[in-house]
């Protein structure tokens, strides 16, 4: 709980009493490892925030090949945005990769909050900026930057996840076959 | 002026007063077609929207190639965000495609806009949001479609662009070269 709250008060003031009923509004819950929190064709109307373990998300194309959009650890929100703004079915499944405790804001709870406590509207303003820039990143560098590339960026920027998540799931999220990443991998060693 | 005052309203109420006090903390400008709003090695400043013309912003490669991020055109805004919110150099050019008029905001206006109508949080977050899920399919789009499905979803999102954009860009925006591009079109059209 109180990693949220810190999360919060970075970017928004938080009284002790707004945080309260902040909290009021969410839930706590735990998961087993491979427990899917969101089924692509359902709608999605909860943002999950994760305290421990970790998370990712993924769609499997026409062709039954799976990617990962993201994955999220300690100190993250994860949700399938599209379909939790529009309200339509979403494309993605959210999975646990280890056990995971999250706080589950429903979107219903996120819109009340809004009212009683207009300065969040400032928090998931920057937190959606922020997002923003790191797709925005992450797009030019699918376009135009080498699978080497886009490995050695993922490692410098999420150091902690190399350890934590399986070398063929680094490969969907990086866009290359399994067998690509190993005989990439391969070669990066012997450089 | 107007436009731009509904495009607000859309997402969050504006009283007219509320919405001249907005107007005082930006600034109209009008620009010949290939002008540069913002050059790439420049810290962005400002955010624009554009009332009339077209605008695209791009990054040029290590091997010197030009990649389209964006379109905009009337009612969109756009800027580089990352430059913008981190306050350090961006990669991006922003170059008018058309003679264009656009009301800038610059980010110190827009910080003091954010203290005097605490409203405009929730049109900004929303605007994110929605540019968020974009660029989310766009990724996904880009690490699992085929290049003419990439094109076919942009005709059918952007059918006003079609006619406006020069077919080199369009093909640099969907990730392909122009000749890979004249002849994906030419096989389209065969079909």
């Amino acid at each position: 709980m109180q990693s949220l709250i810190a999360h919060i008060q970075k970017h928004s003031p938080l009284t002790p009493d707004e945080a309260a009923l902040f909290l009021v509004h969410t839930e706590t819950r735990k998961y087993k490892s491979k427990s899917v929190l969101q089924h692509a064709g359902t709608v999605c109307t909860e943002t999950y925030f994760i305290t421990s373990g970790l998370v990712r998300s993924f769609y499997i194309n026409d062709n039954i090949v799976e990617h990962i959009l993201h994955f999220a650890c300690e100190g993250w929100w994860i949700s399938d945005m599209y379909s939790l703004f529009s309200g339509k079915p979403g494309d993605l499944f959210i999975e646990t990769l280890e056990d995971t405790e999250v706080i589950v804001l429903s979107k219903a709870q996120q819109e009340l909050l809004y009212q009683q406590l207009p300065q969040l509207e400032r928090y998931f303003r920057i937190l959606a900026e922020n997002s923003l820039v790191a797709h925005q990143e992450r797009l030019m560098d699918n376009m135009s930057r080498s699978a080497e590339e886009r490995f050695e960026k993922f490692c410098k920027r999420y150091p902690s996840l190399i350890q934590r998540v399986p070398q063929k799931q680094i490969a969907s999220y990086i866009g290359v076959t399994p067998e690509f990443f190993s005989k990439m991998k391969g070669k990066m060693l012997r450089k």
